[in-house]
């Protein structure tokens, strides 16, 4: 039985939610692993980003994100609207935004409520199954990591965690 | 330690989402792995296919759904409107659908965008604690494998991984 | 190769939408396990529950909820209504009332539709990559266990799985 870990890292552009195909990253993790049978967790070390495993959709649109990410986007935005100012929604409130800038952070990098919800909304990982050393994603799977902060650019951190045999 | 993994095949009407009640055949699985404490994974192998657990609802709709199947079913059709032809949304795009064409689907065959949102919402896998050699679903508890495409019939795999001693 | 679980116990005020801040507990139950590396799975037993991951959000809102539990519960609201009275929802029918009131369930008791489909989209686990003994969180986050429902107070139980090294 292994646990094999790994941290994969990329870098948002902070002008809209932004999705990076890590498919081919994983699943060369699992290959050093050397894990044949078991589950690989894919996982967002932040709390306003999510993992989800879905097909390429191709076309691209332009913003950059394939179709069905653009479409993904517009159904987030009816659901939990792009935090636009203060006052929509209750936090960022007072202490909040003093503990944030006690640590760095301006008041317009607080207005990223919306990012926190979406990525509760969408979970901050995903859980797939290894088969014969290859991630069971269907024909055309991929696996995306999605920062959805607009405040702006950021770095972030994927752990890959593996367990099986 | 034990990783055991066994695939379970299901078929769906295509007619509207299709929801498949796993549950006693999941728990058979965990029989034959011999596992009595640890983690079982449900997981989808499809893009348009979800794994939730819940309580059976008993009273049946019209639909053939159960109640708590159908209100689920109105929730996302408020979230997510069923696909009903191109342009609805960005995704199927012209390079997928030739794509698609390319791998023998027809252009109404593309029309599922609905079903790959829902999936992302819903998630493709559920994660269930095994105790005393029982899946932990509560008392009336179910695992359901929900395929939301409704362009055409399809045979569907679920995977069933277990990891633990 | 460790396989370690503990549950924890909480009481629900059945006012409002319940959040637990169970951060400590899981962790202290990782230190017990002796497990350094692997995935900790936060899990509802019960079917109107769920668990999350997300920052503390400081200011409290007069309902008791932090600014970003009382965000997620607005938003929750707007998707998947209280449930106020029989006919909101198709869930609970007939036969179901009749199953409840046979185990010692009312029929205002019933009304709690919006939890459980709540708890559908919340999702009732969270896998958590524990890293060098630790939840990885990240800086300022929480494990929530979150009570839908709101027709009575209710006696929960959370497991926590540990799957590592």
């Amino acid at each position: 039985m292994t646990v094999f870990r790994e941290s994969l890292k990329v870098h948002s552009t902070g002008l809209r939610p932004t999705f990076f195909t890590l498919t081919e990253q994983v699943q060369e993790i699992i290959d050093r692993s050397g894990v044949k049978n078991g589950i690989c967790v894919v996982y967002s070390h932040h709390t306003t980003c999510s993992v989800m495993t879905q097909e390429s959709s191709f076309d691209i649109a332009y913003t950059g994100l394939e179709y069905l990410q653009q479409d993904l986007t517009d159904v987030l935005e009816n659901i939990v609207p792009t935090c636009r100012k203060e006052g929509q929604y209750m936090h960022p409130g007072p202490l909040l935004t003093e503990f944030a800038a006690e640590h760095g952070e301006s008041k317009p990098e607080t207005l990223n409520t919306d990012a926190h919800l979406r990525s509760v909304f969408m979970g901050r990982s995903e859980t797939i199954v290894v088969i014969d050393g290859k991630l069971d994603l269907g024909a055309y799977g991929n696996v995306y990591f999605i920062d959805f902060d607009t405040t702006r650019p950021r770095d972030r951190t994927v752990q890959v965690q593996i367990v099986g045999e």
